[in-house]
This record gives structure tokens, sequence and C-alpha cells, in this order.
């Protein structure tokens, strides 16, 4: 992860896009590719859509997280340890125990 | 990554979720993800969201890709192939000679 | 929806909000309210999401919408003049002969 | 808004693609819209963004109360109604002599 990151942060760098690349334009921008990765499922059952678009979604799915990267750089987050923590978190929030086979917002468990 | 990606899957299986883990209703989360994430910055310059929404951002951000890790799960992507490929991909879209300096739409250079 | 959106600019205006209101974080809010009514239909059929979820979907729609209103006050668009625009620019984009009973998007068609 | 609603649903009936919208798919489409709205602004200051691409603004914002009035249709909400109600909720959650002039979230007033 750290390898892709740094990447990721070269790319930027070898263009001078630093100063377009603001934590809110690059959570606007990781938004807008996690819109395109959904628009691969328009109007679509999951079968068809991963039949006719994979290669788009892979492509897509790869925006997304390296916009993730950036922003994690842009804003001093390590992004393993925060997901680590999350996960953590998240078992609080989805015991085991209430949240088996349940589709319902842990604010209604 | 794959660490990640095992320990965001063993969460999933230990609620038993996979049976509502479909890619496109995993999609429309990682979207949805994306806007809590970019909730944060509402309203805000990028020094306020930064000052008052640290954590929160590092639980979204985390959100963000533990959802990207169990899409490439669900779709067969090897997402560190993806991304490499990806980022090569963008450098032919944005040539640093043409684009260095420049925010437009590879569309536009 | 003239008088709504009197109504909406009128409830910004009691609350001295115009200050806030610039166009690229009004866009931002909507895309943040297009984000909660999909939510409603998260992990969730057609059926499921109305059964449980109807007066929600009206509100959120509602909020949707009402930004549309201010985004269109800032910006000076005539909102019902666009909509009527671009009716007919979609007509043009899927022609009733080529885009009958078909999903593919414009650009496929 | 009842006209432009019934625009709406003419161009969908004369193509026949009532069988492709379905609410969540409906809700999804919004979404997209309202992410094509907000990419007039990536990168870009309100001032740049209105300057350069006001005319795609309008065509946007259309498409995304488009989709609204056309999940109106197919979910019973009475749009016009919904939003009268839903400023008034607004006015409830914000009131006045606590919301003037700040730009807090309702649950933090």
């Amino acid at each position: 992860m750290k390898e892709l990151q740094k990447k990721a942060v070269a790319f930027r760098d070898e263009r001078n896009w630093q100063q377009f690349h603001k934590p809110k334009d690059l959570a606007l921008s990781l938004s807008l590719e996690a819109s395109e990765l959904l628009e691969l499922f328009q109007w679509k059952t999951d079968e068809e859509a991963l039949a006719e678009n994979h290669q788009d979604m892979q492509d897509e799915l790869a925006d997304v997280v390296i916009y993730a990267l950036l922003i994690a750089e842009a804003t001093n987050i390590d992004l393993y340890d925060a997901i680590e923590n999350k996960i953590k978190k998240n078992g609080l929030k989805y015991p085991v125990e209430k949240a088996s086979g349940s589709r319902v917002k842990y604010t209604e468990l």
C-alpha cells in the first residue's frame, strides 16, 4: 500500500499537480470516481454489469483507491492503521451475535 | 493490502453478510461512504475541515477502502494490479509535457 | 416551481445563510442529499425500500429539489426553461426509433 | 411542476423505458447526475466554474430534477407537497434564533 501511494504521489508531483490537490477537491474527486464505478451498474443486473464492464470496473475501482491514497497523503492519515482501526470499530457497532445474517443499520440493531 | 482484504472478508463472513454483498450494492455502498467523507468538508474550508474532523476523516476514508477491498474480492479483481495498470493508463492520458501544471481534463488537453 | 423557489430562498435568507451558499458548496450538498435518498435503497429490493422508507423518501427527494432550486437561484438559471430545453436535447440523443426499449447509453446507440 | 413531470413521463413512455425505471435504479441515476453537476466544479473556484460551464450547469441541473420528477411519479410522491412539508420540517430542525448565521448541522446546534 505504501508502495502504491508512492507511485500515486510521484505521478502527481511529476505533473506539478500538488497545487490543485486540496483535501476538499480530492474528496470531491473520490466521490466522482465512486459514481463512475456505480455507473457501470446503472440499469443493469449484477450479471449484466460483470459481463459487460469488467475491465472498466478494474479501472474505476483503481481510480477510487488512488484518490484514497492521495487523500491519506494530503491529510497525514496512515491508511493501513485507519483501516485496521475502523474494522475494529465496525466490530463494536455490529457485534456478531446481533448482526449475523441481518442487513439493518447498527442504529436499528 | 492482501492482509487488509482478508480482514475485511473475515469480518463479512463472521456476520454471514456475503448473501447481501452483491457487487451492485457494494458499489452503491462505496459511493455512500465517499459521500460521508465529502460531507466532512461541507460548508467548510480545507483548514476548518481538517481542524474539526480529522478523526472522522480517517474513519470515512477507511470505510471507502474497505468497500473497495470487498468489491475487488466479489468481482475477482486484483486491486494491486488494477492500480498499477491504471496509473500507467493515466500516464498516457496525461503526458507530463502536456499536463504539467494544468487542471484541465484529458479530453481538453 | 417559482413559488417553491421563493420559499426556499426565504428560508435561507431568514437564517442569513446566503454567505455559505456558494454554488460549489450547494452542488456538493445536492450530491450529499442524492446519496441520502439512495441510502434508503441500500441492501434492499425496490419492494423492501418502498415498504420501509416511503416517508423518508419524500423528505430526501424534497431536499434534493430544494437544493436544485437554490442552485438555480444562485447561478441565475431558469429551472423551468432548463428542464424543457434538456428534455428536447435528450430527445436528440435518444431518438425514439433507436432508443425504444433499449437501456444502452446514447454513445452506444 | 406537474406539467414538467408530464413531459418527462411522456419522454420515458415514448421510449418504452418504464420497464427499466425501477425506483432503486432511478435513485442511483439521480445520484449520478448530481455527480455530473458537481464535476463541473472539480478543481475550480466558483468563479471559474461559472465562467466556463454555465450552459452545462443548466443541463446537469435539469437532469437532476428530471430524475426527481420521475422518481416522484414511480413512487407515488406528490413532489410539491413533499417540498412544502420538508421546508417546514427543516424550520423545526433549524430554528431562526439558533441557526442564524451558523453553518453547523442541526445535531450540533
